[in-house]
């Protein structure tokens, strides 16, 4: 098995993809902070049947992490990543430095405002930011005709969809649905500093939003299941739920009713690591 | 003489410079709020020398305007515009409506920080951010090979290599030196605005900034030179003094002597008009 080659400069990312261009290849970018799991590998295989070439980035980004967050034991696992995408299509990685995304002297920074307000930002006031600017430079630096984003990080695609849109990236941004352990618990690299107990307690969180997101749209009440489903999670063993919401899908804003296409999204914390889930209403 | 083309759409746009991309052919971008002088020219010109396609970009961004500024009243002149530009080497004009550029829903805003701090942000704080979202809008519409600015606005100059550098826009931003008129005032679209007493008084401006450049050099002085600068601009019948500044050039650090290349930047008031002019210490 040929391993997948790896650059860590837009230099030569930008001249692996004018190669490519160059043969009329279509290109598909799928970014992610490494640690794969079989959520990842699912983008890379939905990107490879859209484009002739796909290229996943690697890239732990500070900007998105606050003092106190987990960016220094956050999971960096780039061999056994490069083995994994070796067993795929994955046409090359883009794996750069934080010296090569953020040189000397950077100093910009990209807000979006609409999806971005309110859940996440509320509890991570500059995680958006964050994500916008380095999601911002990894499209520029590709120009990928594709781009796609996992829902569970449901609110971040809806950010990085307006970002696009705003920004006028002719790019298509694709959303992967949630891949799910066999007790439903949303794959996410942080599951990883879960122990036994606590990994009992986080597959929980997904049958809870289940149940809710179905009493919510068989009896069309939000605020009531929100806060029922709020209690379950702390009966459950959840230590803290920072929110559970039932929002509009594609705006993320507050509704009364199950009117319109509505999801339910919710963080919580099991130990030191916090969870989050959503799915459709 | 044939007049220029004008598109109004970033799909247009795309379009004709993807044709010209097909030959092979390098494209250069101005961009401008329109009501040109000679120093628009100029930057056409610069551009035409380096590039086998020259765009004109005209647009009056309302994200840069304070509700108090002169957004309303600032001169839109498309057709004398075009007229002016159907006797250059200008390829095309891209003209795009407010609602093209900040379609509904539009969210996103980017801060630069750097070279943005103090002088026009102390006195238009939202000023750059309005101006780098659209200009990075602008330059990934046309994803030209050069972009020109002219040095009259040094610190938006500054601003928006830092912006390009930090989105990793694979752009050059080239400077385009002030245009005069014969007294030495900095040519302006505000200009405009007037009256034959003020227009007197403002070509005072230029001559107060060089006799202090001259002085700060020979005797190495920053902060006494401003001062008498400040002065000398109020004794000769402006109303006020935003600032007036010797900076490093580079990145507009405060600096205590004339060590390095040094720029002298000034904002003052004549009547309600503000004018701005800078030059090499």
């Amino acid at each position: 098995m040929k391993s997948v080659h790896i650059v860590t400069t837009i230099a030569e990312l930008r001249a692996e993809i004018s190669r490519w261009r160059g043969k009329g290849d279509s290109i598909g970018l799928v970014p992610t902070m490494g640690a794969l799991h079989e959520g990842h590998l699912s983008l890379m295989r939905q990107t490879k049947n859209r484009c002739a070439r796909t290229i996943a980035s690697i890239f732990v980004n500070p900007a998105q992490f606050a003092p106190h967050e987990d960016f220094d034991r956050y999971p960096r696992t780039l061999e056994s990543d490069r083995e994994k995408l070796s067993g795929t299509d994955v046409d090359l990685i883009f794996a750069p430095s934080v010296a090569e995304m953020y040189p000397q002297g950077f100093a910009s920074r990209i807000e979006v405002g609409g999806p971005s307000q309110g859940l996440e930002t509320e509890f991570r006031p500059h995680f958006f930011a964050g994500v916008a600017t380095v999601v911002a430079k990894l499209l520029i630096a590709a120009m990928p005709d594709f781009a796609i984003f996992g829902e569970k990080d449901y609110q971040q695609l809806l950010v990085i969809r307006r970002l696009t849109a705003d920004l006028g990236l002719p790019i298509e941004i694709g959303g992967g649905a949630i891949v799910r352990e066999v007790d439903g618990l949303a794959m996410s690299s942080r599951n990883a500093y879960l122990n036994p107990e606590q990994r009992k307690i986080a597959g929980r969180l997904n049958r809870i939003l289940g149940d809710a997101a179905h009493r919510a749209r068989s009896q069309n009440a939000v605020a009531a299941q929100e806060e029922h489903a709020r209690s379950e999670l702390l009966c459950a063993g959840f230590d803290s739920v920072d929110y559970v919401a039932i929002r509009d899908a594609a705006t993320l804003e507050k509704i009364e009713t199950v009117a319109r296409d509505a999801r339910i999204l919710a963080a919580v914390k099991v130990g030191g690591t916090r969870l989050i889930d959503n799915m459709a209403v």
